[in-house]
């Protein structure tokens, strides 16, 4: 015995509020609870009834979903987000189509609004103090939809309110390094106005470099150049093309973190502990206002001083000039500034998740997760609302197949509709902390379809290792649309491949960052996760993203007419995700190969000799208990290959095989270390920082 | 979809680590891949086994154990501790009563020990510089076993080198109050030494205390009215009694968090990252040094200043004053001085724990754990060998079923021999740090028997609530020692009990604090923890704790004549971890009861509301989503309990029990909460800080 020291016993009032919490995570009726499951028969995938599905999901369903979802804008936590909750809550309890059961939950998150008393506005002044040139405050109505009360004009969420004035410099894509080239450059940036384009970095970043240098307010605007691949004219755009509009203003949280601001690691509940919002970190330090590229181009096309480099050029058909200020010979006086006038606010918002549940016949207690988030900027007919079309076909046709006694998965299936994901992935976080133990406990795969189409050429998914697997079975049973004779496999292999040492030639997985609501089950709660989406050739369009991402124009025409007519992609990635779904929630053996991340784990071990190789030496740090670590990981992997085969061959014990199917889904959680990145919020995956 | 920031791919050093050793844990060949399981049958606790087992544990093999455990001191990483490995191993991998599998793993961890060319001294130095007195270097050779160079001297372990020399200053216990007190008398302690006695708060807490009042040396020792009831003679205690003779020094780690001091949070492979020692937070900020009351008598009786307070004072038979310095009439001359001369210094020393294995038959990947340490201080025959003769008894009437073929468990046993635990539970948190995800997925419960017996007369158990249950099913079936007809459960309640609201008269668990190899499961995995141990009645003795506790003194013979003679008490706790291992490891439904949770989350909460709720109230503080919780904890924990007992009476299917066991398994986790305590090293159980 060591000492006598007693420690036990003590309750501080940390361990009180941790208490809440975790209680709360208990006290949620257990799946076991519910009508007892049958008993356990091996019960495995039915291929019949995946055809069934597979056949049963309808494009024109999902056009009709897609109407209904973005007939009107329904930013987060406004009335129509609100009616979309009961949309979605009425489909998931109808007793013909629905599933075993619906909820919200609703948290009290802390979201960002621009004043409707004040409207934010940019402006040039002269040097009497007279406004010479007003950016737009709203963009322009083209199609009836871009007017009304309801349409947020374009804002930087979380962006503080004020008023900077002071002269233009132009700063690029506003990375550490524009503004240190800038610096070197001699360009006195403080009390400046700097105009960036997105793109890069994320958004919040451009803000918090441009502080770093004193920088007074930051405008952000997206260059045609990095969107429309040149293309700027109205009579080019939608609603003539894809393009953005010229007044296109791309809105967005600048955000630094995910996550209800407030109550980091703790889920927004009313009882939760809260930050003052003074003491926040993470949001812009900076007035922070995005603009269409009319309006930059007046801005950038005026600018004086030198050129900037060619890599700053973009498509407003102008020389980019760096500042300060404006040239004398330009449509603006000597000395004009540029001013901003601020009025955002912060304000608490009830925001509410919709969860739809499908209690599994024979382990309910193991989860497949499918989400999508449903708040919007505006319209959000792609964003979000193709996946959530999507969302609610899927479920449309399990739910219908559930009711009339045909199937009943062999886990449990949740749907979720998250809210306020576009200020920063808040109800699939405040969820992810709110069920920390039980979904870490529980969860087989997390699959993720936010924006479900980009546009109409091939498949786009990313994920962990462990997902390629299934991703790729289930592809090569499904129809690529627009091809005479290809499965969606093999038309995705040949926009995105890489040549796997185990397995040759194969389509690529993207890496998941944060950019949607996967985020917090793979970075906080080490969950096998995945993102699936239909998208462009990356070498006919060098678009950022889909043109009209976060403005007034990404409505149901836009798809319809230019994303995609006849809504097959959407249709196919319903059968993707589906197909996805059903072979994680029904096989016997679950669909994760562990050996897939050898290869992964063998590519990092390389980039990292290849790169910090010669650092590491420099200070006598050796690889090789990773080079073992890899390796020991490996040879474990391939014997646990060899012991499912084997299994897979004889009549296994549901029991045994349950044990096996445990591994399975915790391998991904062993990455997790809470402690790793403390400086890094929610990130521990220690793979995937 | 939020944005497009991604953040994947991104390879820094801080993950390379963090991936060596999490694929380490992946790495270790699992249970599945050894020989299949049987079938899942619904194989259960066999009650004549447990008789059987019961019958066999054999208190005369216990005493043999001891006797060789205990013949030699065997501090940690010295050749008889290496030689007690290897012992282990071989009685684990005897053929006919061995177990499974037994290995052994190192650890490079930091340990501190006295020089040996420079003995640790202490002394009074008159006002001219000459040595008056010389405090013992050793303690007395008693009974031929104080001598020898395997005894390691008296020292304060991890306390720096240093030979400060001062006034010397009574300081009580040392507690912050104690030394706040004597500041607040105008008692100067800057530069002085401080002599204080054990108790109250643990050692390393006095050297930080002391070294925040400028002290320069800190001495310890033991007082007779703490340990021995006062008697302090030499005819009044060992060899004669088992009180503690004058001359006997309690040793100890002065470590103020547990694990290897260089490694936190990573288990001390060769590889792992360590700290410079320069920077270890947590050792004792000045030289510290513990010696005999024989020794603190001398000092204490002859300080001058005012009288101590009455609780201050102890039983040396003199008046305790405060100092400084000698009283001018004493046996020392006037301006005398106390100085120290510590030269412990600190080492790299490789550690050993030894597992043994025994594979679950049906559930290989649910583990029961069972440790002790296997380091002492000297000879160590109560800490720990009589916990590790417990040990070697429990595993050889299991290891002799099992080699029989008549039994194995349905799950897998561990039992385990920490090394280094006296340094700060150094084997067993290395041992947590390196298997922490395959320990928290599938450990059912962690069974400590450190000291097991303190003394004949009752047993004592400390545990988390929901091992309460299975701790009293197995003493109620077992004989309590020396009485005629009582269970130990019926002899316990008599000393140490509690009214229950729910099962009326009951007897007290202790709560876990950090004085075992428990720890680091209980706080830092959060697995379902307990200690047992026969103990002394404490209505009886004021002792501290066992007299001759990290002394020289604890040896074969004190045991054999003092604390057990004819070793039943020792019987009696190897029956009783015996039945509560055999409960854990075969029941099918997990002897784990939730519901008792409840019962100390209603305390907790009423202690919060009692000793909080004027402060809370002040501050507008509510307890009432605690309230809720805890509410809502109760009602849960009773509708699990419900469902276990209805699927008790039918036919329960094996896949179904799992996924309840699960849940019993996984309660205790749910309360983790990593995030929760920064500050303290590990602690992440938050009901239990």
């Amino acid at each position: 015995m060591q000492c006598v020291k007693v420690l036990g016993g003590v309750v501080g009032a940390a361990a009180l509020l941790g208490l809440g919490i975790i209680l709360g995570h208990f006290a949620i009726p257990k799946g076991t609870d519910s009508p007892a499951p049958s008993v356990s028969v091996p019960q495995d995938l039915d291929l019949e009834l995946l055809e069934t599905v597979m056949g049963q999901l309808d494009a024109n369903r999902i056009r009709e979903n897609l109407r209904e979802l973005s007939k009107e804008p329904h930013l987060a936590t406004t009335p129509r987000d609100e009616a979309l909750v009961q949309l979605l809550l009425q489909r998931w309890q109808d007793p013909e189509s629905g599933l075993d059961s619906a909820r919200t939950s609703e948290y009290e998150v802390l979201l960002s609004f621009p004043s409707q008393e004040q409207p934010n506005h940019v402006d040039v002044v002269g040097p009497t103090g007279d406004i010479i040139h007003s950016c737009r405050r709203s963009e322009e109505n083209l199609t009836g939809e871009q007017g009304g009360p309801d349409v947020v004009p374009p804002y930087a969420a979380y962006a503080p309110p004020g008023s900077p004035q002071g002269l233009l410099v132009y700063a690029n894509q506003g990375t550490e390094e524009d503004f240190m080239w800038l610096s070197n450059q001699g360009i006195q940036l403080q009390d400046t106005i700097v105009l960036t384009r997105y793109g890069g970095i994320g958004r919040g970043a451009k803000a918090v470099n441009a502080a770093q240098h004193r920088v007074a307010g930051l405008l952000v605007y997206t260059d045609p150049g990095d969107i429309n691949d040149g293309k700027s004219l109205p009579n080019e755009t939608f609603p003539h093309s894809w393009g953005l509009p010229p007044s296109g203003v791309e809105r967005g949280s600048y955000f630094e973190y995910f996550g209800d601001p407030l109550t980091p690691y703790l889920p927004a509940n009313p009882s939760s502990f809260r930050l003052d919002p003074a003491n926040v970190s993470g949001f812009p330090p900076i007035p922070t206002q995005p603009i269409g590229f009319e309006d930059a181009k007046i801005l950038l096309c005026n600018l004086q001083g030198i050129l900037a480099p060619a890599a700053w050029q973009g498509g407003l058909g102008c020389d980019y000039r760096l500042g300060p200020g404006f040239q004398p010979d330009g449509i603006f006086p000597a000395g004009s500034q540029v001013n901003m006038s601020i009025y955002n606010r912060l304000e608490l918002r009830n925001s509410s998740n919709v969860l739809g549940i499908i209690r599994g016949a024979v382990e309910p207690d193991r989860y497949v997760l499918y989400g999508n988030h449903r708040d919007s900027w505006v319209h959000g007919a792609v964003d979000p609302s193709s996946g959530t079309a999507v969302l609610l076909e899927l479920s449309r046709v399990l739910g219908t197949l559930l009711k009339k006694g045909t199937w009943r998965p062999r886990r449990s299936v949740v749907f979720a509709s998250w809210g306020a994901e576009e200020f920063g992935l808040i109800g699939s976080t405040e969820f992810t902390e709110e069920f920390f133990s039980k979904l870490q406990e529980r969860t087989v795969a997390y699959i993720n379809v936010d924006i479900s189409v980009f546009a109409n050429v091939t498949l786009r998914a990313q994920g962990t290792p462990p997902v390629q697997s299934v991703i790729f079975s289930a592809t090569k049973q499904i129809p690529a649309p627009g091809t005479s004779s290809l499965s969606i496999y093999d038309n995705w292999i040949r926009y995105t491949n890489r040549s796997s040492p185990v397995y040759g030639l194969v389509p690529s997985l993207g890496t998941l960052g944060a950019g949607s609501d996967y985020a917090p089950f793979v970075h906080f709660l080490g969950i096998s996760s995945m993102d699936l989406a239909y998208n462009y050739d990356r070498s006919k369009t060098s678009a950022r993203i889909y043109p009209t991402y976060h403005t007034a124009f990404d409505t149901f025409d836009y798809v319809d007419k230019f994303v995609d007519p006849g809504f097959s992609s959407h249709q196919a990635v319903a059968r993707t995700a589906g197909s996805v779904l059903l072979r994680l929630s029904d096989s016997l053996f679950l669909p994760l190969n562990v050996s897939d991340y050898s290869e992964t784990l063998r590519s990092f071990l390389q980039a990292a000799q290849q790169h910090l190789g010669a650092l590491l030496k420099q200070h006598s740090i050796s690889l090789g208990p990773l080079v073992t670590a890899v390796e020991k990981f490996e040879g474990a992997a391939t014997v646990l290959g060899q012991h499912i085969s084997t299994m897979q061959k004889g009549t296994p014990d549901p029991l045994q095989v349950r044990m096996l199917n445990d591994q399975l889904m915790l391998l991904e959680r062993t990455f997790l270390n809470s402690r790793a990145f403390p400086e890094e919020r929610y990130y521990s995956h220690s793979s995937f920082l």
